[in-house]
């Protein structure tokens, strides 16, 4: 079965307003009226953000909307409360639009459904080594899809939006020599999905998506020019510039992980010395959590070690969340490096808002306090003056939102 | 005497068009024709990259290219070569359009007279200290403008951009706390100039429209994402973004001079150590100068020295191309310093070109060289891919000719 899409620019506009929510046909008139005013802009409504590209009369507008209803991508809703005169028809997007939001992680894969407004309806989520490989990963997507098909959540997605945690040429939908997922390279995982999942589909980074999740949803709602900063297996940055993804020419903008710290410190995966990942990756905080249970200096880490034979980033954690002194200073070391090329990247990009997120963010306020003292104290003073440096509000759920928001994007377009 | 603008959006995309170059009215229909394929979009015509906000049928376009001509903006320009049938008729802007464009340097002033498609006129500089403070640059510009005038290079600006080497609240038209331009703090300088000079005005900073002039006529001219670096007395970065200045939420952006290269390097005027300025802005490398001529490390800074009683920065490019080996080692190091700030940037923004700009990039090639050499090195080779990284083309130009360039995105739209 075949969803249908906009026909059309104004139908497109009018559908990617109706996403923030139900309106009266007055309401979305005023939005979208020829402009009035000398300077040629339509009166905006609070809090809305999106782009007028083309503006209608209000004929055209209720014709653009009837074609809508048709074409089932919207219905009526009722009659909105009287602003003084006739009472004007509500009109939302239909309830049997779904997107499909997949959040690949280096250690788990997350699949969610929306509605067309990207209302979560179900959400399931399982621990997966995205090492194993594409084809793997893909049937692990297609089994926690099907877990959503059988709550009857859906029949029929209109798109799905993946995210993986590497970089990605966006226009052909493959992951690029990303180095912590072997085997997948120029894998045609946007392809693959779509034929899965028989719907529209595109593939974007991990970071990417988390902060599209975070702008529809979470701490960056009313904020245009933001940095979304992942800390997990790798280390990574989204970049929102006028409410959009800046991706770069080549796809790779936000690749903060090998930004160099000190030329004469540890060497990193990637050949070089000193790299962010060297001191705060996954990797390098199980190593440096392994030299402190071994030299005494942790007796928590100790004893997970004793007790399950190595030790993972989450054991620091785990041991902080206890008070563990050697792990709170791992943690406090790390963010005070995360602080030093943050501070610089304030300086350069005088973003409105930083958000901390990723599974070592679940550290939490001892690695907050840690960013935020670097970055105060480093960056310039007008860079700072308005900034706030805080920890994701949506956690699991800004990737798979993101992910829907991503294609919504696509779908809601013409 | 007021100078028309125009009257709604058609008729400002059609200005913008009309900046690159004469057109035949069929070639327009062209470009501004209502969307004829599947995917709505319009067929760009080549190297055109310009935004298309409002579409037109022939009749409205042909409607207000005639109320263009009415209102003194545009012009007709002759039949074009026929394409098969009847031959149409061209349109340029009007030959009376004159822009100022204003490029206010730490030590220089420039006033050039462009003309509606930003042809260079007239250009005058004169050496000028800017710590005397914003009267006294002010009334230079005023005698500057005033001999262009005199050469009857134009009797009436319709508009006049400004560019200061410091901070600006770009919607007030202030310097905001610029640091090496003493008594200019929250100076009205726009509304100054506009007043001065009868006509719009807008002020930016120096390295926005350096970084304007080279999208508009420079080495930038096909690039929608790239980094211009300015290193003279200070060190700043001018960002583009989909082809438009990225200013920051505060107007900060790019200000990459106190991003810190080595938590134990020297003390910066600014209170922080080991600042990019702290090692190769104007006053760091008259110091170091200074020192190398006392030690008898370079003779030909001491006999400078000894000549002068003084040593400034442009002594060390002087001494450098002589072949004095221990300026060219200064130049190298301040190239090293700048190449690991730019390393991360590259990494961190993915442009599609960096131009290195301002006095010290006089240096030339040597200074390049090393630059290129960090930046290749230490930045993803997913970044550094397809990266070119030149010196500027236009040097002296760039500011005013960018300058005249943001004042008439103002004067051409509605």
């Amino acid at each position: 079965m075949k969803t249908n899409r906009p026909e059309n620019p104004h139908q497109a506009a009018l559908l990617r307003l109706l996403r923030e929510g139900p309106r009266s046909r007055a309401e979305l008139a005023d939005i979208v009226a020829e402009p009035t005013g000398s300077t040629g802009s339509p009166v905006p409504l609070p809090g809305t953000v999106y782009p007028y590209p083309w503006r209608m009369s209000r004929s055209k507008l209720n014709a653009e909307l009837d074609r809508l209803v048709d074409l089932g991508l919207a219905e009526t809703d009722g009659l909105a409360a009287s602003r003084g005169g006739r009472r004007s028809g509500r009109v939302r997007l239909s309830r049997d639009i779904r997107f499909a939001g997949i959040d690949i992680g280096a250690t788990s894969v997350d699949v969610a459904v929306t509605d067309g407004e990207l209302g979560v309806l179900g959400h399931v989520s399982e621990p997966c080594d995205i090492r194993l490989g594409p084809a793997h990963v893909l049937d692990r997507v297609r089994v926690l899809a099907g877990k959503l098909r059988e709550q009857g959540l859906f029949t029929q997605l209109h798109g799905a939006g993946i995210g993986v945690p590497g970089p990605v040429s966006f226009a052909e939908g493959v992951p690029v020599v990303p180095p912590i997922m072997p085997g997948w390279d120029r894998y045609p995982m946007r392809e693959m999905v779509s034929q899965e999942l028989g719907c529209p589909a595109m593939l974007d980074n991990d970071v990417n998506i988390m902060a599209l999740g975070e702008r529809h949803a979470g701490v960056a709602r009313q904020v245009d020019d933001f940095l979304l900063v992942k800390i997990g297996t790798g280390i990574g940055c989204g970049i929102v510039v006028d409410g959009k993804i800046y991706r770069g020419v080549s796809g790779s903008a936000g690749d903060i992980g090998h930004i160099q710290v000190d030329e004469l410190g540890p060497v990193c995966a990637c050949g070089n010395a000193g790299c962010l990942e060297a001191y705060f990756g996954g990797a390098a905080l199980a190593a440096q959590a392994l030299t402190a249970a071994r030299s005494g200096a942790s007796p928590y880490l100790a004893e997970r070690l004793a007790a399950a034979g190595t030790l993972a980033a989450e054991d620091v954690a785990a041991a902080a969340a206890q008070g563990d002194a050697a792990a709170v200073q791992l943690i406090r070391d790390g963010g005070r490096r995360v602080g030093q090329v943050l501070a610089g990247l304030v300086s350069f990009f005088n973003p409105g808002l930083v958000i901390i997120s990723g599974g070592v963010a679940r550290l939490g306020h001892v690695l907050l306090a840690e960013i935020r003292s670097v970055v105060y104290r480093r960056s310039l003073p007008l860079a700072t003056g308005n900034l706030p440096i805080v920890l994701s509000e949506l956690e699991d759920t800004a990737g798979v939102v993101g992910a829907a928001r991503l294609i919504s994007d696509h779908v809601y377009s013409a």
